[in-house]
């Protein structure tokens, strides 16, 4: 559902691979895109409303290519009669829906819900979420990600007056660049128990909704973590590490992976040394006998594996192939999102789970206030 | 004054290079080190009051190597009897006190008033401040250090009763191991107008004061910054990044500066372009035509350039060169380090500069508790 110049990708793969599992149909309000897809592909349904299209009969599974504050609620329209549906990131704008959404969903547990956090299909990162769940290096410690590779130039902005607004759009590099690197975030590390944040509207772009975010995020358990992201680095920095307290993680470019393994954890090397044996570890110059080191490079994929989501999704429908990325887990991303919103509006930190009707209200004033600058 | 292991590098320099400018005098409260002073510098005369010494009229110059609470005191006391001083780092614990110094030493400006900031003379941090200062990278946008490398075993703790405690040291890694780079960090990018901290107190060792820092600094003029430090990563990081709206400069280690200078500014960039030619420069995969980039390596010379500092802060009394660490910019780390210190025991963001005499109630408050707990 929607048609956008991404989902040409998308279809021409259903096109010619997946014809012989399903029947395809596409749905978009705009008149003029039933004419350019009759030229393109003939032989696929077109309508123009999705409710239409859902009660066709002609559709066992949907994917929502349309803006983020509708992915709620197609969704539930898909699930509802009982239709597969794979939902676009982010799962929606604020938590209240997503969590609809979601409890929708569980309701159905024979459908297949699943969400396009195409990342999680990426060998670099999936390494970096298995080498954490081992416990290879540990109990983390900190989080730190710069990811500033999202640079958007005002023309990006200009493109349409849907883009970059609170009332169609629902947020900036939070809601459409970063959702990516926000869920590996927290699939790999684990969700944050509270929030701070300084957050940058319409900083070096003439928009209303946030180009620069840096917050601070903290555990609960000791653990803190920083995550940073804006649209107007053009050399922009992509650098993730991750300290546990038997290693560390440096991912560099989402390119070049670097595991430092302790031979004995920290807290055991730190009760158990002599500052003057400590000493001389450092003025010998060599840290072999401290930690081991692996670097491993991977070729750049971003952006590439939105097949494999498809993959992964249709198998999960045919052969209960567990899915990579469920619908369910697009709530924390959404939440997280909304904090560091809520943070930066509040001034203060915030603790997770926030308040979902004091969020909804902040955006709603944001909207209205939008309103009247136009 | 004040001589531990650390300074005696320093007297043996004054020995050997400085004997024909200056006369070279000891004080320590300890008299065991007047032992040990006797029979290594039979020559140098030894004091066990500082005072007893400062009207001696031995002496032109001290050095303050004693517990930081006592800098500024002692740095009054010899200035008021025409004594030039050069201060350890940190200037004092908490602003009040470096406030009275640094305003005391006005009343005094033929006297040389100097501070240990010998990182001020590592050639790589002054490239980096010419390159700032010049413009090369134009108005700055973030600054982020993540320096991790201060590792400190349990045993460095227990090394003395003196250490990591509110009463003696007045904090932690913020007073003790990291104010080179808070001073680096203001020296080269300025002070921030607001500071949000995430401090740990105790967190990976056994002591009252801090071990681990997440800062967020706000710059007032749309700029932020982040600076990470903590005693517990045995494999720490060195990473500094500072983006400007023409460049960015990213130094690695202390050892490897990058410097990427944008052909033309972000902000040009930005209004110039659509959409469509910004994303056919990403797919050429090369950025050749948006920025140049210089990489220059530095040999390590971190702890090494006491020396330096030593002999500028001679020359300046000699033949007035002008000096590299004035000690009256000792008072910015002091107030950095404590505006950190105090939004987390406030849980707020704190704008600098911060309540001196709330700072003061506060740092008293943990003395008070620390003794209850011992």
């Amino acid at each position: 559902m929607g048609w956008a110049r991404k989902e040409k990708l998308t279809l021409d793969f259903w096109q010619k691979e997946r014809l012989k599992i399903w029947y395809l149909a596409v749905c978009d309000s705009d008149p003029a895109k039933k004419d350019i897809l009759a030229e393109k592909y003939p032989d696929v349904p077109f309508y123009d409303n999705y409710i239409d299209m859902l009660a066709s009969g002609d559709v066992d599974a949907i994917i929502t290519c349309v803006p983020h504050y509708l992915h709620p609620k197609m969704g539930i329209e898909a699930l509802k009669r009982d239709i597969h549906a794979l939902v676009e990131k982010p799962a929606g704008v604020y938590t209240k829906q997503v969590r609809e959404l979601n409890e929708f969903a569980a309701t159905k547990p024979d459908l297949t819900f699943g969400i396009m956090f195409n990342q999680r299909t990426n060998p670099l990162y999936q390494k970096v979420k298995e080498i954490v769940d081992n416990g290879e290096i540990g109990k983390i410690r900190r989080t730190n990600w710069i990811i500033t590779t999202w640079w958007r130039p005002q023309g990006y902005y200009d493109q349409s007056a849907w883009r970059a607004t609170w009332e169609s759009e629902g947020g900036g590099v939070l809601v459409n660049q970063a959702p990516h690197q926000i869920d590996l975030l927290q699939w790999i590390c684990g969700m944050p128990k509270k929030v701070y944040s300084n957050v940058k509207y319409g900083y070096q772009r003439n928009i209303a909704v946030e180009d620069e975010v840096t917050t601070l995020l903290d555990y609960g358990n000791g653990a803190t973590g920083v995550f940073i992201t804006c649209t107007h680095d053009v050399m922009g920095t992509d650098r993730f590490e991750i300290l546990g307290d038997k290693g560390k993680i440096v991912v560099d470019e989402s390119k070049k992976v670097t595991i430092k393994r302790l031979h004995k954890s920290e807290s055991e090397m730190s009760d158990n040394i002599s500052w003057a044996d400590a000493a001389k570890i450092f003025r010998g110059a060599s840290m072999d006998d401290v930690y081991s080191e692996e670097v491993i490079e991977f070729e750049s994929v971003w952006g590439a594996q939105h097949l494999a989501v498809l993959e992964n999704f249709a198998a999960n429908i045919v052969d209960g192939s567990p899915l990579l990325a469920p619908g369910s887990d697009g709530i924390n991303g959404v939440a997280l999102a909304n904090a560091i919103h809520l943070s930066s509006w509040l001034g203060r930190e915030v603790e997770l789970p926030i308040d979902e009707e004091l969020y909804l209200a902040e955006l709603n004033k944001k909207v209205e206030e939008e309103k009247v600058i136009i």
